[in-house]
């Protein structure tokens, strides 16, 4: 996803292995409507939200559901509003949270300390129902946009931290996997804060792609590459020159965001390169929603991989693993060998 | 690690952050003592290891581990012994298991739950060890080697499993990254078994590279790519090829299995390669056992990395996670922008 008036599930995609984002959703660039924060006291004793100079429900404040939502409305660019001398308050502690696959037995033990330990909690909206009751009951304060906005959303939970709040900010895979880890530092720096100032820690998360390698067998176990086909960020001559880079060496290769309405070419153009490089018999795992209820797993050929492209197992929330030339598919398994044949005798 | 005299510390370092091995653990290469497996029975009343027409106790028996051991002394290559055909019992059930970074809190409730259930758990003995001692034991028996033989302790795990017993075999970080879930599939087909037949399964954990970037800030947010610069199964112009197709993309690298003293002139010449296509100033950050008691972290540029090969802090227990261009260093975390700055104003 993507912020605002232009979202295109970059980010949150990330979870693909498990987001229960429908395509509708992640496309979801000309409604404004699906854009509004909701925010939810669960403890009225404990709330500190809102910087010092800027009330809740000025416009012109970045703390607080309600005038972020309305930023949000406002169009593509927005400028940061508050800065760190806005507040008066000891910042708090900022925690990115990785939830791993998406389901609760997915989180890490230091997942779950981190979000009980969090005043806030601030996520997109179908992460934070992923996580469970007894966690999010914790918290003083939940925060959440639905898909878009993650700029707003970064930048609300960094002001609540300013305001001396101890915030989470999650995400589903790992914080470090086209996700918000770098945005919050960034947003942090443009306000005039460090990270040592709101003790900024990232809680690592299982990534898609091994959730979706998980669920395929072994395909990743060698030299590996992710690439996202999302354009919204890195212009696509980009993503294309990468490809060529790495489907001409042996690496595996994860496929992220492949697929949007609005990015049939971009999936096209990967098939072509991918097919310049590989054989059209080498094995390719698709995995939507690992661990959810709509999971759909998928091993197919790399020559039939476009043509699937149009099919609803292919969407921003579906996780691609392209083998390798030694890739192979053993009882609905793929495997991709580590070498340990051309060694030893079994 | 790898397998019996051989021992060169492939597979266990994709732990590396947090792996406790020492560099001389890890290069153990001439010692055949360090490769003893240990089998301790937890609850006498349910052990059902051994093949039927193998007794633990005969020589060609690959089940239990005192003629595991003597096996791997015998040679760099070893056939496997019993196939399907050797058991009578009906297959229990195989788990791969990610214990993540190593410290308990980095274990995901899924990876905890498998453990409970396996009755014989089964890895290198400094994983076995990481494991909380209320999961462990929980278990019946427990087959532990210490940093060798992941091909004959693979083989005993598919063996205690197709004689009947429920089993998990574990190693840290994820088992897709450099690691056993393709030699466990490899091992199954061999033995005449299917994944279907044992109901093998792979849990997944945080991988070394999520636990690194973690500490070091956000350096992975965009497209990266993993190496691995052991030339135990990989010849080492195959992995030369690889960086120089990274390092002229914007990838960020991982780099699993740095140095170690057999491999100095591999990291040598990696550090080469990375400095024709990068400037010497990019950020590079090293992580030694991130989590654990011997932790170091240090963020460095590339054109010192070459140098601190000999220090303690790169081992074969080492990450090293290498910027693009765009990468900076900002208040001791690295960061990778994920673009968001041109198209928002922050």
């Amino acid at each position: 996803m993507s912020t605002d008036t232009n979202a295109d599930a970059d980010a949150e995609s990330t979870s693909k292995c498990g987001a229960s984002t429908t395509e509708s959703d992640a496309d979801a660039s000309s409604s404004g409507s699906k854009c509004g924060a909701s925010s939810s006291t669960t403890d009225d004793s404990s709330s500190t939200c809102g910087a010092s100079s800027n009330s809740s429900s000025s416009s012109s404040s970045t703390c607080g559901a309600s005038s972020s939502s309305s930023n949000d409305s406002s169009g593509n660019e927005r400028e940061v509003g508050a800065t760190v001398a806005d507040f008066d308050a000891d910042p708090g502690r900022l925690t990115a949270v990785g939830l791993g696959p998406g389901h609760p037995e997915g989180m890490t033990e230091r997942a779950k300390t981190a979000l009980l330990e969090a005043e806030h909690v601030v996520g997109y909206t179908t992460y934070i129902e992923l996580i469970p009751n007894e966690i999010t009951k914790a918290a003083d304060e939940l925060y959440d946009t639905p898909m878009c906005g993650e700029v707003s959303r970064t930048e609300e939970a960094i002001d609540r931290t300013l305001a001396g709040n101890d915030v989470a900010i999650v995400g589903s895979g790992d914080p470090n996997v086209y996700a918000l880890a770098g945005l919050a530092l960034e947003i942090l720096e443009s306000k005039g804060a460090t990270a040592s100032m709101v003790d900024f820690d990232v809680v690592p998360g299982v990534p898609a792609a091994q959730s979706c390698a998980a669920r395929l067998g072994a395909p990743l176990v060698n030299d590996t590459v992710s690439v996202s086909l999302s354009d919204h960020l890195v212009p696509m001559p980009e993503i294309e020159s990468r490809l060529h880079a790495v489907a001409s060496e042996n690496f595996t290769i994860t496929i992220y965001n492949p697929w949007s309405r609005k990015r049939r070419e971009n999936f096209e153009k990967c098939c072509e390169i991918l097919l310049t490089h590989r054989d059209k018999g080498t094995p390719v795992g698709i995995v939507h929603g690992a661990g959810r209820e709509d999971e759909q797993v998928m091993i197919t050929e790399l020559g039939e991989l476009e043509e699937l492209g149009e099919s609803e197992i292919i969407d921003m929330t579906t996780t691609i693993v392209v083998g390798t030339e030694d890739t192979y598919v053993w009882d609905d398994r793929m495997v991709t060998p580590r070498g340990y044949e051309t060694k030893y005798d079994y």
